[in-house]
């Protein structure tokens, strides 16, 4: 049976299976329904309040508690679980996967997709792995919205001779759903979200976990007066516990490698606060304030900013 | 002459002076003329530069290159300079000011201010420190604007012995431009500001200079994909740089204090993920979610959350 949303474009793809479907995977099928990009949606989900959730909310077409079930005559395969989780789905996956599937994932760092699912793929199965650089500090599957991805980056990582055709499809199905699309080398990919994602996701659990260890009072203090920068550190330390566990595990290296470099800078400015050095603290904050207009010129500092300016109190 | 907007109250000050009208000062300006709070308003600011602003935008009814004159008759003075000019300020406008006067401030520290306007006010004159938990990260007389105080804390610092009448008048200024005045001992408030402000944006200017080091090829891709949660980080590392490293400066103490506990704990999630200690970080994680709680029903997440849920992407 299909549930497709009527659409004037033929469905990219007949039949789509999501494993997992957290915040991405239920807003991926909740895109491919609005935009009519699919005939038939298949859900995976390993605890059964999670499947009844997905049921409940119409979701996908079917849902199972066997990603080799789920996957089976499917088009498209999205991985959508934990990166951490990613080996042990493909390898329940592979046997129900038809000859020339494409699979793909949604994971927060690519090297270790590619060394964990790569090996459980079948001769004629196409992997084009993917990061949609979308996402909120909620999860699970009704945290899902069908405009999560638009004007998102989506982040295609193909390793070389992956079939050309294959990698088109799953890109074409990014475009649909709103992102804009971009190929990049998987350790590349995973340098600069280390920068980017992971660093300040590290940070803000850190910070707001300093503050946690705070005595009784204090802490009490830190949450009624958050309003001047502490608070976009505790959205962000917000965000899914074992999702983030997963990626600082699996994006180790350039993870400390940035951490590294941050502390050293860290550390430099903490001097030039003992020692009073006034001068090296405000030639840092004017070069930081350049790399700022860079990201309003972009276009990524995002629409509500203008709000931001108004209402949120941080600045003093 | 009088420049006060009507009103049906009667004005709380009959003259008001703003000793530096930037980003705190012009937002009290207009909101001091929306609520009809003030007779007259005079201004005084360094640079001929912002003087001229301030007389375009008419933001007071007159403006000043010499402290002593602005707060000529003044029944309220209000320094809202960067706290590392507050001594040369407060020096230089002790001469006029008139018998019976209070003077306040907009500061982000409030220990430092006491020990530097403290000695110039001559017996007689009010000193209530304050600080209005408000801004952004723009600043200058023109990116004020007259409800940046709606709903946020304003602190008011007293030190004992104060004046009972002249610190209630300088708490109702602030209630009518929409604030919520609490009070606190000086040392307090440095060291929950040092955590809730200081450490978050010291933080935010280190981790957009590590970006700003990277190889010139990535640093693009940085701005580019920013999204991730390092666009949070950049907007706060926007602010102001003479203000901030005046706070740095005029803080040390509490900020190194808290910096030394901050860099303990970066440490301990270091080696975690050094040594694959998945746990350690989910427990920590679960954690942070507590604070965040926290910081949603204390409502100071304020009301663009909605809105960042939907379109901020910096969940993966």
């Amino acid at each position: 049976m299909s549930g497709a949303a009527p659409s004037a474009a033929a469905p990219l793809f007949g039949k789509v299976a999501l494993l997992g479907v957290g915040l991405i995977g239920s807003s991926l099928a909740l895109a491919c329904r609005r935009h009519g990009l699919v005939g038939e949606l298949a859900g995976y989900a390993r605890r059964p309040e999670t499947r009844a959730t997905i049921e409940r909310l119409g979701l996908t077409d079917s849902v199972h508690d066997d990603p080799a079930e789920a996957v089976a005559g499917a088009d498209l395969v999205v991985l959508c679980v934990p990166v951490g989780a990613n080996a042990a789905v493909a390898e329940a996956m592979a046997p129900g996967l038809k000859a020339g599937a494409i699979v793909s994932d949604v994971g927060s760092v690519k090297q270790a997709v590619i060394r964990d699912v790569g090996p459980f793929l079948p001769d004629g199965v196409h992997f084009v792995p993917g990061h949609p650089i979308a996402g909120t500090e909620h999860s699970g599957p009704e945290a899902g919205f069908a405009d999560l991805f638009e004007e998102r980056y989506c982040v295609l990582t193909p390793p070389p001779g992956t079939d050309e055709a294959a990698v088109e499809k799953v890109a074409e199905l990014w475009r649909r759903c709103g992102a804009r699309v971009e190929a990049m080398e998987a350790a590349h990919h995973d340098k600069v979200l280390a920068m980017t994602s992971h660093l300040p996701h590290l940070i803000s659990y850190t910070i707001v976990g300093t503050a946690f260890d705070l005595a009784e009072s204090e802490r009490g203090e830190v949450i009624k007066y958050a309003a001047g920068g502490f608070r976009d550190f505790t959205r962000i330390a917000g965000s899914d516990p074992v999702m983030w566990r997963d990626i600082f595990l699996n994006n180790r290296e350039a993870v400390l490698e940035i951490l590294q470099r941050f502390g050293e800078d860290l550390s430099r400015l903490q001097r030039a606060i003992r020692w009073g050095e006034g001068e090296a603290l405000e030639d840092l904050f004017q070069r930081t304030r350049e790399i700022r207009r860079g990201v309003i010129q972009l276009g990524q500092a995002g629409t509500f900013d203008a709000r931001e300016q108004k209402k949120d109190g941080q600045g003093d």
